[in-house]
C-alpha cells in the first residue's frame, strides 16, 4: 500500500449502535482492522483467544502495564481491559486503519500518544431517538434507566474533545459516512509528505535542467 | 439548511485542471457556489457582469480596498483582481460552500480572516504527468516552458500550508473526492456545536426528570 494506517477512536452514546456500525464497516472494507483488547476476565463459551479478546491472567496483564505494552487500560469491577500496543502498531504499519472502540478516558490516552489519531463520536440522530434507547422497551428497571442516563450525560460532556460527529440513523449511510471521513483524512497534507517531497524534488531537478 | 457554509480555497499546480474540476463540482452539486472576483480589466466579448467577474473601474476598486470590501486582492500587470467579501459571506450564510480559486498569497489572507476555511491543493498524479503538461504539446516556446516551471516550483513550496492534497487523475473521481472532503468537514465537531448543545441540554433536562 505504501501508506500508513490511521488510528481511529470510536466513542459515543450507549445505544448509538457503535458495535454494529464498526462490524459493518470492517465487513465491507478490507482496509480496516478492529483492535483486539486484552482482558483478565474469563472467556465466555465460544470466545476464542485473539478474536474478541486476548485473555490474560492478572499477573500477565500487570506485567503488560509495567512494560508499556498497553496503549491504554481500565479496570471495571474486578477485571482489567486494555489495548495492546503491538497489535495496533503492526496493523498501522501494514497500512490498515485500526479502529478502537473505547470511552473518553481511553480516547484521551490515545490522543496523547498518537496526536494524529482521528476521534469519532457516534450519536443517534436526535434526543428523542436517544431517549427511546435509554428508556428501552419499557422492560428496564428504574435503576438501569437511571444508570444509562447518567452515563449518557457523562459521555456528552467530552464531545468537544473529538474530531468528528457521526450520526447513526441509517446503518448503511453511517458506515459510508465514516469511510468517507477516513478516506478524506488520508488526503490530509500531513499524511502525504512522501508524495509531496518526491514531486517537489523532481520539480526542482527538472527546473535545474537535470 | 440550518448549516453554515464552508469557505474552500483551491490552489494547485498550473495545468492540474483546477478550473475544470471546480466547474464539474458546481455543476454536479447545488451546495457549492463559485466566488466571483472583482477586476479592473475590461470585459471580453460575451463576458457578463457578475458571471466571470464583477467589472470595476480603478477608482471603484481602490475604494473597495480602502473600505475592507475585499477579502484579498492582487495586482497582475496593470489590473487588480480581488474577492468581494459581501458575495462570499452572503453565500456562506445561506449554507453554500463557497469555492475560491486563488494562489498562495490569497490563500494566506483567507486563512488569517477565516481560520475555519478549508484549503485544498490540486496536483497531477505524478511528476511525469505534471512535466508533460508543463512542456505542453511540443508547441510551446522555451520561454513559456521556463515560466511554467518556475511557477510550479514556487507553487510547490507552499503545499504544507494547505489542509488536503487532491489528485486530479480521473476528473469524475477528483470531483467526488473533493465532495467527500467537504462533506466530512461538515461532520467536524466544531461545525456542529448547535446540534451538540441541544442534545446535551435535552439530556441534562431529562436526567433531572424535567
Amino acid at each position: 500500500m505504501g501508506r500508513q494506517g490511521i488510528l481511529i477512536v470510536v466513542s459515543g452514546f450507549s445505544g448509538a449502535g457503535k458495535g454494529t456500525v464498526m462490524k459493518a464497516l470492517t465487513d465491507r472494507y478490507d482496509s480496516y482492522a478492529l483492535s483486539v483488547s486484552a482482558t483478565t476476565r474469563d472467556p465466555r463459551p465460544g470466545e476464542k483467544e485473539g478474536e474478541a479478546y486476548f485473555f490474560k491472567t492478572r499477573e500477565e496483564f500487570e506485567q503488560m502495564i509495567a512494560g508499556g505494552a498497553l496503549i491504554e487500560y481500565a479496570r471495571y469491577v474486578d477485571n482489567y481491559y486494555g489495548t495492546p500496543r503491538a497489535y495496533v502498531e503492526k496493523q498501522l504499519s501494514e497500512g490498515h486503519d485500526v479502529i478502537l472502540e473505547i470511552e473518553i478516558q481511553g480516547a484521551r490516552k490515545i490522543r496523547e500518544q498518537y496526536p494524529e489519531a482521528v476521534l469519532l463520536f457516534v450519536t443517534a440522530k436526535d434526543f428523542a431517538t436517544l431517549k427511546e434507547r435509554l428508556i428501552g422497551r419499557g422492560t428496564e428497571s428504574e435503576e438501569v434507566i437511571d444508570q444509562r442516563l447518567r452515563r449518557a450525560v457523562q459521555e456528552a460532556e467530552g464531545i468537544e474533545e473529538y474530531d468528528y460527529l457521526v450520526v447513526n440513523d441509517v446503518l448503511d449511510d453511517c458506515v459510508e459516512e465514516i469511510h468517507r471521513i477516513i478516506d478524506s483524512e488520508h488526503r490530509k497534507i500531513s499524511r502525504n509528505t512522501e508524495f509531496i517531497e518526491q514531486i517537489r524534488a523532481e520539480l526542482n531537478a527538472f527546473a535545474k535542467g537535470e
